[in-house]
């Protein structure tokens, strides 16, 4: 049995998920909690290797179809290693992007096959789902603006304005497929009112 | 509609896959043909980064299941970028290994689920399999004892000899249930009689 609590941020470039995990990591420790904060892809040493080869390199170095796969092999290993034993002792865990990026990115954002990425979910997630989906919904090109002025790694930036549009749809119809599990979260707003939104709904779910 | 011919050579360590596609390569680029000699894992630039991961680094470095979908991963990237264009052009590809390596690898030998092989078989390969699979069969430790004396990189020859038997047993039950595809070629025999072998299943499947 689960005993931990497992958080994960999702939303466009510059939505504000980094921002977010360190201010709630850093409130939720003060009160105690054992927290854990990681992201994908990414997360644990082999993760980690993966990613090299899904951040850096042209835009149209991966088909949609292959960057999957690659999300889903640094996923599992970052599940395994990382997430479910941090779960199994009870801790909280914060993951900046996890299963809901590859639907977005790959799916609505490339053109992955649905029944593919469903497939994965199925038989490489194994139940270790979310408890709470934390999704920071703004304009696309507000996320990207952001995003440049912060710099850092492109590929994904690179892919142009009408990409990131698919992917903020494809957001906001996971959340109203799965309304229990998913919150959206008005993120074109000061970065103290996001906290706040996001403080009042993991509070909320933590408590139950 | 496919125009060319593809053929995957399968088989534990030290079979002879790779003597025998230079062979058969030789042989049928004297005959006239238009022959693309590739291998997995790799085949394609990216496949071939992919590849760097898989067969460095400690035996247990990869779980079953991340491996196996690190191997489908370099698997698209190859299919979509070597092998449907050479089919396309009219071609006989000749691959060293392919789907089947998968299963004996990380499904017989590993714990990878079946389901989870089959379902990516299904999603990704999208009815890129070959025309003839040609399987190496010789007792796994004189496989070993041969490739230990050639050198080279030992992530899966560090296995152990246990692994291997396995591996063995997890291809000829492949061959039992695809007697159309498969032709399992006895291994344990001289360079040239195995040549042979190869030479006459060829000649008569290219001939139909
Ligand atoms: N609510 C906000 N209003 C204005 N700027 C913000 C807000 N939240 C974050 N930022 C700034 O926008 C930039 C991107 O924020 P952050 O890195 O947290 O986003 P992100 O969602 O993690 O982006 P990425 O997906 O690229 O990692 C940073 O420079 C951050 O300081
Ligand atoms: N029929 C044979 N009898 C004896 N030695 C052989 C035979 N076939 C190949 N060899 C030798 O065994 C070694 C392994 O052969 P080869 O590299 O072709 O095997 P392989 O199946 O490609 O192995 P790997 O899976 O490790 O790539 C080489 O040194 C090769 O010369
Ligand atoms: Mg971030
Ligand atoms: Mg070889």
């Amino acid at each position: 049995m689960t005993q931990g609590f497992f958080i994960s941020f999702e939303g466009g470039e510059g939505a504000g998920k980094s921002t977010q995990i360190r201010r709630l990591a850093e409130r939720l420790q003060a009160a105690g909690h054992d927290v854990v904060v990681t992201r994908e892809p990414g997360g644990s040493p082999g993760a980690e290797a993966i990613r090299e080869l899904l951040v850096n390199g042209a835009a149209d170095r991966w088909s949609p179809v292959t960057e999957t796969l690659l999300m889903y092999a640094a996923r599992r290993d970052h599940v395994e290693r990382v997430i479910r034993p941090a779960l199994a002792r009870g801790a909280v865990v914060l993951c900046d992007r996890f299963a809901d990026s590859t639907r977005a990115y790959q799916g609505a954002g490339g053109d992955a096959p649905a029944s593919l990425i469903a497939s994965l979910e199925d038989h490489v997630l194994s139940g270790t789902v979310p408890d709470l989906t934390l999704i920071l919904d703004l304009p696309a090109e507000i996320g990207l603006e952001r995003a440049e002025a912060r710099g850092g790694a492109a590929r994904f930036e690179s892919k142009g304005l009408a990409f990131h549009e698919r992917l903020r749809a494809g957001y906001l119809e996971i959340a109203r497929r799965e309304p229990e599990r998913c919150v959206v979260i008005e993120a074109n707003a000061d970065i103290d009112a996001v906290t706040a939104a996001i403080s009042r709904t993991v509070d909320q779910r933590l408590e139950r």
